[in-house]
């Protein structure tokens, strides 16, 4: 028995999103029903609206930072009553059988993990997403929301916080350590954020100096203007860590330069395009480049908690969800301090 | 008051080598004067001699594999007696004072460390290499040959042994790792006995069979032609650590895809050509690319002694210096199994 739900959906690639309903499954075993409260918009969300990162799945639900509450629960749950504040992010289910899933780390399963929308889930059937009244989720999938966070600022964290929170501790972020945030939008910010709150020293990289009253008040310690050439060689050798969480294509080299021996430039956004990078401007120092992409089930958890304990939320700006297009069209413009987080009770 | 010391080199950029004269300097204070018994000619002296990376210096005397045995020593000399069986490996200064110095990563000099030879040193002279009869080098940048290792296939230790010993260490090869060496020449088949030493599985990726007992023979565990698709379908996923021996273009796309969740590729050629990796085909699985150079000073003793300890030393065809521009000729069609050495006494 299949439960229609109120939902905003794009119709097909590219298409303006609207007014929908989707079939939500019945709630098994191990299921919990959410009414969503908060789901925030991801710039993944407009990428694959666009099939930028290849055929999609249409219509297509999106929304992958799920705030919301249980209002029903599988016989077999045990992690969640009714009522409690949970979130989902960017995945609903895995293998659970590989290597990477047994060690926690279900994004990076061995057949793809089981993606919040535009994907196909175990019983074959495509994914939707958050942009709806209710989402049904196994409960390995579910994350529980502290009570010091409120589920609106919450819900970014269920994607952009813990692919800011995840290589920040993979690449050891703390006291001691300098660490650089290229773009400050709605992935930087909460890099900024946590990365601060983690103890190390923060330095902002954006185009312009346009937000550094922001960056500042985020928790950076330095801010810089990537136009300005001279940001280069004074910043020249001097982080642990680079995390990019632009998409646009960088000048890597430059940024490269800008790492200490055995420093990281670790690539947060996914391009549409093929990006280059010029191998010979690794060599030296035993630079590396690498990628990562949230995080965890476990590890979200953890994140969460580690937010609540250290006061850390996403800025946000609260919308209705007819007003999505429109939120994409500034999102595209980097309009947007920090986050668009549709209420869901207007669905 | 220097000393005209015989030696081989290259008049100008591309042209054939030849014998010669150069001046070495007096003696100092901390410096040793060295006999040269034995140099590795490695595939760096013929990019530079060729100019492959860049405008050089000539004449050009290559050679930064070098192995004798002290002859005379300065007056705050130290660390070697007269007779001493000693090495030199690629670097001959560095500041001493930068951060890299500092932690025994000479090699990552803030300055540049001072090259053996198409460099200019600290006295503002050129430097030129091992391509000679003696030498002259600060105590500091000199490592002690174990007696179990005879000089000869000690030398190209100094170079392809520490290249391939520095990423392996660093990247924790050892019982229970798996690693890739990218191709077998001569920085390969020392690759490959070191990480088996180590107790890591070892994997070869040649274009063909042509060498597969060889690399057997060394140590490699597995062996497998890159020319077969099915090689990249099999090894999918499998290893902790891909070393790429190779400086001519990879379809580095390919090669990230043999890497574990948390994999390094890791590049020890440098290419003279540009080579662009697409950014794309290092996301999912946190993979990283990096490139590593030479080890440090210290770490060149601790691979000396390691490779002493475990019957590791370079396969090598002796020569005498008057066929250098034939054993050139060799390297650049891999006819080489695995190092071309240079008896000096025939300089």
């Amino acid at each position: 028995m299949t439960t229609t739900v109120a939902a905003y959906a794009a119709p097909a690639a590219g298409a303006r999103l609207g007014p929908t309903t989707i079939e939500r499954r019945a709630v098994g075993e191990h299921d919990v029903l959410i009414d969503i409260a908060f789901v925030g918009i991801c710039h993944s969300d407009i990428h694959q609206v666009h099939e930028g990162w290849g055929a999609a799945i249409f219509p297509m639900v999106p929304g992958h930072e799920i705030a919301g509450v249980v209002a029903a629960r599988g016989s077999r749950v045990t992690a969640f009553d009714v009522g409690a504040r949970v979130g989902v992010g960017c995945m609903v289910d895995s293998c659970r059988l590989c290597a990477n899933c047994r060690a926690g780390l279900e994004q990076y399963c061995a057949d793809g993990p089981v993606w919040t929308y535009n994907s196909v889930g175990r019983d074959g059937r495509p994914t939707y997403g958050g942009y709806a009244r209710t989402v049904v989720v196994d409960e390995n999938y579910v994350v529980r929301v502290p009570d010091a966070l409120s589920l609106d600022v919450a819900a970014p964290l269920l994607c952009a916080g813990i692919t800011a929170y995840s290589p920040l501790r993979h690449w050891n972020a703390g006291p001691g350590s300098r660490v650089a945030v290229v773009g400050l939008g709605g992935l930087g910010h909460l890099g900024v954020r946590i990365a601060h709150a983690l103890g190390a020293e923060v330095t902002v990289l954006s185009q312009s100096l346009r937000k550094k009253d922001d960056g500042l008040r985020l928790g950076a310690d330095h801010y810089h203007a990537t136009a300005d050439p001279a940001t280069f060689e004074e910043l020249a050798g001097r982080f642990d860590l680079v995390l990019n969480t632009v998409s646009a294509p960088l000048d890597f080299a430059a940024y490269f330069s800008l790492l200490r021996t055995d420093g990281a430039l670790v690539n947060l956004g996914l391009p549409e395009d093929p990006v280059h990078v010029e191998l010979q401007s690794l060599s030296g120092n035993r630079r590396s480049l690498s990628s990562s992409g949230i995080g965890g089930i476990a590890e979200t958890q953890e994140m969460l908690d580690f937010c609540a304990g250290h006061g850390v939320a996403a800025e946000i700006e609260t919308i209705r969800a007819d007003q999505v297009n429109e939120a994409y069209e500034r999102v595209l413009r980097s309009d947007v301090r920090y986050r668009f987080v549709i209420d869901a009770a207007t669905v």
